[in-house]
């Protein structure tokens, strides 16, 4: 950590400062400087940065206060050099072999389910998605049909053999969840539900942990040290799009992101490009770019009526568009030396 | 709601979209037009219209949806077009006195908590902040003293007079919060957990909605229509500052917000400067800003020794500086014709 | 355009927006309505909408006024269904061959560009990039070698082959710059330099157009406007990040914005990842999403000792790993129907 | 400077660092370091701090470089510790006397702008604004009457007495521009057209620099500094919104960046309210914000009949709307120690 005084703070301010650093018991040193003076601090650990440099940055004559590292331990490369594969099933993500999860956005119907589980698996996909309890903007939306969608759910996994991934939105849901579901999606907007968070992290269960769309990469990293610092290390990362001032998305895909958590973190990282568009006719054209930037996996919305979906229809493929969209991620995939294989029949 | 369609979408489109207006229930009216046609949708009742609107995107032919009016109704001003004043025992919010709820971010103790408050009463705060529950970016920061905590903030009440706001994190704590507590928060990163906001719905008992760093002022209406939609019409909204690209304060403060707020909607706002701005310096300027701007009130966050506080530090005012700070508010309340009482005597 | 009126706005405050609309030559389109009162207006000519709008949303009981199409016709795809490939020289942007634009950010020496030349010419790049004049936020950083720097593009070119792409900085350089250059680039803090778009619309020479990172793609398509209303249609685009709230790159790569591009232009579209991220450990990877969502080209920096560069240092790739990269590069360009020929022979 | 290197970055790296800083002529000074290693850059002129990093940045094993103080220094607050006050005419911007500038966005006759001069005079105005060079999103947009707008400004001048404020869009126009005009106003478009503010460093005139709607307080500053290292030290900052995600204005009133300036810098900063908001409903209350917190001016934009105006007819004020707002911001002046005078007597 480090400390950065105000121009000409008086010798006392820097005093006081060092005082307080030896008080915590940490190790000051002082570099020399013309316009300013600069403090490192040392044998902090790593887990009590922020709270930490937040103390010091309130005392008279700091102008600010630096890390030097990340404020996170066990989502960091640095600590877990290899890339972790999270294994659901027979299904790998963060493996050679690409993960791509497809779906409706809600479980409406067993009809509905049933239908849109067999026709992503004739394409491809590794995964079903569907959601059970819906977090929605407005009151006055469709909200989910709660256990009867969990029970549709691992009917749909029982007919295709597809592992399930469903959302949780409350801690008191996540058992229950996790009766019927093999990965439980944190969605974006309780990626800071840290009761949430805490739950999960004391469950064997893995987690699809989606980045709030106004988080930066770093509160992300903490939200799965979360789930980590309470023993689960079964956690999926997923970019969906961030908001930003340009509306001719519903969010911005932050592209970057992949390639810049695949440096400061071991955690496989997947990409909803459905989310991130907000519009179906951009999601190939994005979830292709998420693979060549280096993305684990995928996150795709499919509906096999999207006009009479009860969520999200704009965003959602067709089964026929979902199952072009796969031949061509295929040939990406291939390019970047990864893989999404052929499926070997069609149920 | 308005359907664009595309530029040259052919008539069976637009017939197809007619239809499926004429299915759902609702009348279209279509606009004669040169380049593309533009269909009016006629009798959507004013809260399905987010859930209707993203249905018709997603048919063929269709360039994109406009509400015509907000997606909300009961936090509306056109359905309510007086403002409200949600009363606190013997305080109000959204009358000509402005409201000022300051103390500490964490309650630590006992002897910190009593203190803090006599001191923020004797300088003419309304209301008493503070948190038991916190929500922390990093697992390893301090999470808050839990029910010790409200029974600290309950004695602190006893001994001032002033009404405790204190925040939740979960569904499940509101009922023991709301025992010790007058007015629940909800904070920033639970603006969208939706179970909460319906459970506080339920219940007879204040909220301050604080505004989510990355939502728009509609989403903060949103919200607010959740807890409504249940019956309970006691909804403080706060703006506590957005992310922005700009770095040199923790968030924008956005400004604007507050008579955007009061144009579309009856509910009282208030504006937390200290979260806004992340950094004491700026504070008092910032909430001077919100008095002219025309806020019914103001959340501070106060510590008698910042640099000791185990949370938010960097943006906490002394009490000296607070005190300072209310003789300032004072004036500017006046100037805008509205009053911050003095205390009639200190405690 | 479709005006909306604010809720229970009265009879009179409709009738004026009516009056106007035919006072100003356009016919007016009442649509019945509950809520609110919408007025379609009928008979704006394409390129006066955005002035037009911003009247009417002045008048009494308007709440706002939104375009129903595109405020911009000749870069539009409506007006121009197939796209267009510009040519320079023996280079074509918007074909099925990618167009790799790569270069030193700044001439430095003639030795420095030769050197760079070659070498990118050897990996397969299509065109020599290199700033003679340089935009630099700080007035204390290098500012560029001027004319003499326009001469050692020009004997690059000779010595390569390789077409020439040069960063203008005001209107009465084009001129000069066009001597030397093969395209003239308009950089992201010109790209409403009003003045500079029109004078190189008025010139028959190609231009790439770099969107401002403050800007929507709706703006860049508007500048691209301001070139083509001047009778220039050799109109390059290119996205090189926008400034956003996330901190962990300089800018976040908006990668939706090549899909989108291409939904509403004709024009070529071409990615800038090193800029749009900041730092070379990133930019090949981004480089490939761009690629896969469908790019026509990509302008990369490179220098041949990174840290003696006198601009963008660490965003630079070294010639060796942009070789690596241009063989990355040829296998994603194929698996989406693209190619980047392998150079013919290394000179 | 301090360059943090990466995690584990080997010994070999550290020394490449180490020999690099020699090299260029400053001091290494090597933090004793756990878990990375900090080097402190000793030397550094303040105004070559940002290329230097940018080199340093590029060195392998290097994690990132920090700047420990601005990268300006003549506009900086520590260079220059009391408030700059501008002087104009006999109107000053940066004393306790509040600077309002008020007038049309362009203008567009004798007649309009003689009759808004007179009016904004009456109500207090200390300057005059108005466009005589407009830069328009689009090209079909009203441009402004070039020579004839100036001369019109001039007359208006010399009617009221007031002195006057036009935007210069290239740098060739600034000679002519100051022939009639007391302040050349760089707008927001142009905040980083360095000819264009070279130039005006190079003249004896002040200038209204308005932020760029995607630049930070930062890149405000350095804009500033160009303008100073020329010679001019006239310079007037102005905050006119950022672009942010929030659509609800047209861009969101930075209003942290009022005492941001003033902690950073020493040169006056004034608040633009109408392009903050772009609606005439909010602008009377945003202003007053930035009365409240500390803006040494405003700068408003006022039309005679809004509707009819050429641009910006949205957000601009009728006369009588400005005449009240003044009353208003001459209470909330008072309120914060500054004054509005009451216009002596109407013209």
């Amino acid at each position: 950590m480090i400390i950065i005084m105000e121009e000409g703070a008086p010798d006392q301010a820097v005093n006081e400062v060092i005082s307080m650093i030896e008080a915590e018991g940490f190790k000051p040193f002082v570099n020399p400087g013309v316009e300013r003076k600069v403090i490192a601090v040392l044998g902090v650990v790593n887990v009590e940065k922020m709270a930490v440099a937040d103390k010091f940055a309130a005392l008279p004559g700091v102008e600010r206060v630096t890390l030097v590292s990340e404020p996170y331990k066990l989502a960091s490369r640095a600590h877990h050099p290899a890339g972790t594969v999270v294994t659901v099933r027979d299904v790998t993500i963060g493996s050679q072999e690409l993960c791509v999860i497809a779906g409706p956005c809600s479980v409406e119907s067993r009809e509905q389910t049933l239908e849109i589980a067999h026709a992503v698996k004739a394409a491809g996909a590794h995964m079903l998605r569907g959601g059970a309890f819906k977090p929605r903007s407005s009151p006055y939306s469709f909200q989910g049909l709660g256990r009867e969608g969990l029970e549709i759910l691992a009917e749909a996994r029982e007919a295709t053999g597809l592992p399930v991934v469903t959302e949780v939105m409350d801690y008191h849901e996540c058992e229950q969840a996790a009766e019927y579901a093999d990965v439980l999606q944190v969605g974006a907007r309780n990626m800071q539900n840290f009761r949430l968070l805490q739950k999960i992290g004391s469950m064997d269960v893995a987690v699809l942990l989606k980045r709030a769309f106004g988080c930066k990469v770093e509160d992300l990293l903490l939200a799965a040290e979360y789930v980590m610092a309470e023993g689960n290390a079964k956690v999926i990362l997923c970019e969906r799009g961030i908001i930003t001032f340009e509306t001719s998305t519903r969010f911005t895909t932050d592209i970057n992101a992949i390639p810049v958590i695949k440096h400061h973190s071991h955690l496989p990282i997947v990409l909803d490009p459905s989310h991130a568009a907000g519009d179906w006719r951009y999601v190939a054209d994005i979830a292709l770019a998420g693979i060549a930037a280096g993305a684990d996996g995928l996150e795709i919305e499919v509906h096999n009526n999207p006009t009479k979906a009860k969520s999200d229809s704009a965003q959602a493929l067709t089964p026929e568009k979902f199952a072009e969209f796969m031949e061509r991620a295929r040939r990406v995939a291939q390019a970047v030396d990864r893989t999404i294989s052929t499926p070997s029949m069609v149920m």
